[in-house]
């Protein structure tokens, strides 16, 4: 078993020198260093050690409340006596103002030592920017101080038996009672739903404000604080994750209020979308880089075999083992070059049709890499990394929801296919991928290969038909590119020579 | 949730109209088809339901014995009383004489219902064989017939802890004691090395009667019964398969015989290995069927979204899920007649070499074939996937095994670019793949690539380092060409339009 260590050194290379992250104006280099540093201690030493307690003993429901596993209230309270669920909050609301590019690093060292209790606390920085632009003055005074310092967690209530991919299909109610509202349905998969964590919870609720005809136009969003009229009627029993209770709310005339413009639900939902479905992909490169760790640690060790000399060899000096290894390292520090850049364009605001391009590759290249990871270390350790004792075995059941959630990768590769090349986002993300392919040839080539591609796609009448095998291709030309320019940067790492060792494996492959 | 179905008629098919088993001897037609129908129903109405209740409850250690999950000893009872484990044992034996083709299906029948019962009961086959190989009159007439009436289960005693991959370091002591021998040591990873559904369990196990510098050459083999002198020390806590006890047994001082010559353990247990192996490829080809079925059996009854009529679609309308599902059902099918293929030639035994060559491919190929299919089916139910009460999630768990037991994967695609390239069977592998493909101008040029680089790979110094592309490029090969003869026999198949359709998607992608 080998303890969790933050990839700190390498969060670090791929901010301040593969995706420039140093050139948007809010970062704060010394302070970023410090934070992440800080969090990477609070990780290693709290949260990680909590993973395996909370995959044994899992979240429980007794008589209609959720119970956390051992040690996670007291983690909890430790996270939020630190501030860091306010850490990108306004100051006005007792936040610490810090920019999303840091609050990426803290993300993935979070969901790279306990995922499960990541999911419970992740969802509240959206929560604050759903508050930020949608709530009224009184909204965002009443709710974000509480969530900046953890008071409160929050919830993203959205899918329902019959109304997962498709959310037109939604049939919980609203309706209005003086200047409230009450809601009355099911919704199911809620991650937090329930907790004994924190003082409150704060549901985010999408909810037919119209008729059942309109469709998504019907949609308003909701908030609805956890008490009378919410009840926990099920938790569910998963493949893994079994820390974070996944939820089945039902709403009997729950007190609500409407936040943003009646029908507008589904605009406002975006906004704690968008930003789950990045910290997903966070999720996925956490997962790549811990299943590396495990194996690497294991294969350095492990004795096999005898070399050409004769000597004892190392599992890691076998040339199939090297390989996996190689695969997963460099799927680990290409996803996460990968989202560093779609976070960097996010804050410098200039092109959003670029960032909504890269969101759907980043969710679905970087949850897979995360999951094949997991997969190749457990191959690693053969025998040993079927047992549960050595983890691998959990970072795979955990990282394999990534896929799935916040829009299955399916629905994510059509919408690039389709929706996605209409505007300009197309053509700058070709931009892009020459800018860090530092015009190298082998990347040009790919990129004209794409360009061709892309243009068929375009004029065809069935996009939808090629998005799987187009999002991929475009998702490896991204991560191949990302490569380029950490090979290109490798002399700024700590250890240059593994970056331009994986580089090699990855450009010549 | 789907109960199991045995997939009876691609079983027949494949033996009957594309991998030729009705030209082999021993195949009688009818007397098959009675057999598997039989097996099939006995499966799906006793060892199906078993199946989620092992993995829920799991085998237990208790007081140095394993219990098996409830219900587990009275399907074993049946199982034995049917005749079952006698199917491919010698009449005179008391087996049933059967033919190792229509045992495959039943094998395959067997892992779809229950992986982790069919663990425990399958090793008896290969015991059998190498008691007819190498034991003596007297060791036969002693365990072949108790292991037939199922009163004896056996076990496959390699791995020590050091000692995986690398049998040459194996320590556990043989020390003769008049006619007889003494065994001394610690095995681990040993499936059913205890249990309480036979009356008495036989260990073979290979033990070092030579010097540790002799390497593989000081091993021998012995038959071991589980008694006095064997402990069972401790049960893997798993990924999955949590009905299979894996054990750690100590051997101290126990009582055993040797089974062939001094110093030929490793040959006389690569007879239970060769067999081992092509029974985990029929693991993988079991999991690849189970998965697609219950997908399939999903994405049919699931509404989600309209079609372009407005009328409600069907999940298996989306062009993603199609893709998913084909994938799903091309692997099961595929894989199995690559199966069927090295069973016909090992029992024609007229290219001993084809079958080593083959051996290693179905072991590598149907094992990945199985996890990747039950990771689709996942995907396919999206958030209902990723519940245990769905079922997939326990067949990807139980599926991950089999890439690692019985010799790790990389382990095998090594030796198929090494010493598998050295005889006549990768010509004769040719030869099979033109027959395969009809000559179709599709199949030939793959081929003629193929044997390019198998040239350079034979010519290599270092194949070793593109051994896993060289496999995987060879299976995907042998997969395609397959599914040429599918295409070809279809007409056959009690649903050709599947068969032409999933044809179809497998020869033009």
């Amino acid at each position: 078993m080998t303890g969790f260590t933050a990839p700190t050194d390498d969060i670090l290379f791929s901010l301040r020198h593969v995706t420039g992250a140093t050139a948007v104006a809010a970062w704060d280099d010394s302070l970023s260093e410090d934070i992440l540093t800080h969090f990477a201690q609070f990780a290693e030493g709290v949260l990680a050690p909590l993973n395996g307690i909370g995959d044994a003993q899992g979240a429980q429901l007794v008589g209609g409340h959720v119970h956390m596993p051992d040690g996670f209230g007291d983690a909890y309270a430790q996270l939020a006596e630190a501030g860091w669920q306010g850490l990108q909050a306004p100051e006005r609301f007792g936040g610490m103002a810090q920019s999303p590019l840091v609050a990426a690093g803290v993300s993935e060292i979070f969901s790279g030592a306990n995922h499960a209790m990541q999911m419970v606390c992740g969802l509240v920085p959206g929560a604050i920017e759903t508050l930020l632009n949608f709530g009224t003055p009184h909204q965002q005074d009443c709710w974000i101080p509480r969530l900046a310092s953890g008071e409160v967690l929050s919830t993203m209530c959205l899918t329902e038996a019959g109304a997962g991919s498709d959310l037109s299909a939604i049939r919980c109610r609203a309706e209005r009672d003086g200047d409230h509202w009450r809601l009355n349905g099911e919704k199911i998969f809620i991650s937090g739903g329930d907790q004994d964590m924190s003082e409150g919870i704060l549901h985010l609720v999408l909810a037919r404000s119209g008729a059942v005809e309109d469709g998504l136009k019907g949609l308003s969003l909701f908030l609805c604080p956890a008490g009378s009229g919410v009840t926990v009627t099920r938790i569910e029993d998963k493949l893994g994750l079994h820390a974070s209770p996944t939820c089945q709310l039902s709403f009997n005339g729950a007190d609500a209020e409407l936040i943003g413009a009646e029908g507008d639900g589904l605009k406002a939902m975006f906004t704690v979308m968008n930003h789950a479905r990045l910290d997903v992909a966070l999720q996925g490169v956490a997962h790549a880089a811990r299943a590396a760790q495990i194996a690497e640690a294991y294969a350095r060790d492990r004795v096999q075999g005898r070399r050409k000399d004769g000597s004892a060899a190392r599992l890691s000096d076998h040339a199939d083992v090297k390989r996996m290894l190689q695969e997963q390292a460099s799927l680990a520090i290409g996803a996460r070059a990968m989202c560093h850049l779609a976070y960097v364009e996010m804050e410098k605001n200039e092109r959003p049709d670029l960032v909504s391009f890269l969101t759907p590759l980043c969710k679905v290249f970087c949850s897979e890499a995360g999951i094949r990871s997991a997969d190749l270390g457990i191959q690693v350790l053969g025998g040993y990394g079927y047992l549960n004792e050595y983890q691998l075995s959990q970072v795979w059941r955990d990282a394999r929801i990534t896929s799935i959630y916040e829009g299955a990768n399916g629905i994510h590769e059509r919408s690039l296919a389709t929706r996605g090349l209409k505007g300009p986002g197309s053509d700058q993300f070709a931009d892009m991928i020459t800018e860090l392919g530092g015009k190298s040839e082998c990347v040009m080539t790919e990129l004209s290969e794409w360009q061709t591609w892309r243009d068929e796609l375009r004029a065809s009448d069935a996009p939808e038909k090629d998005a799987h095998a187009f999002a991929q291709s475009t998702a490896k030309l991204y991560f191949r590119a990302c490569w380029k320019k950490c090979s290109l940067a490798a002399g700024k790492h700590p250890d240059p020579e593994r970056i331009i060792s994986l580089a090699s494996f990855v450009l010549n492959s």
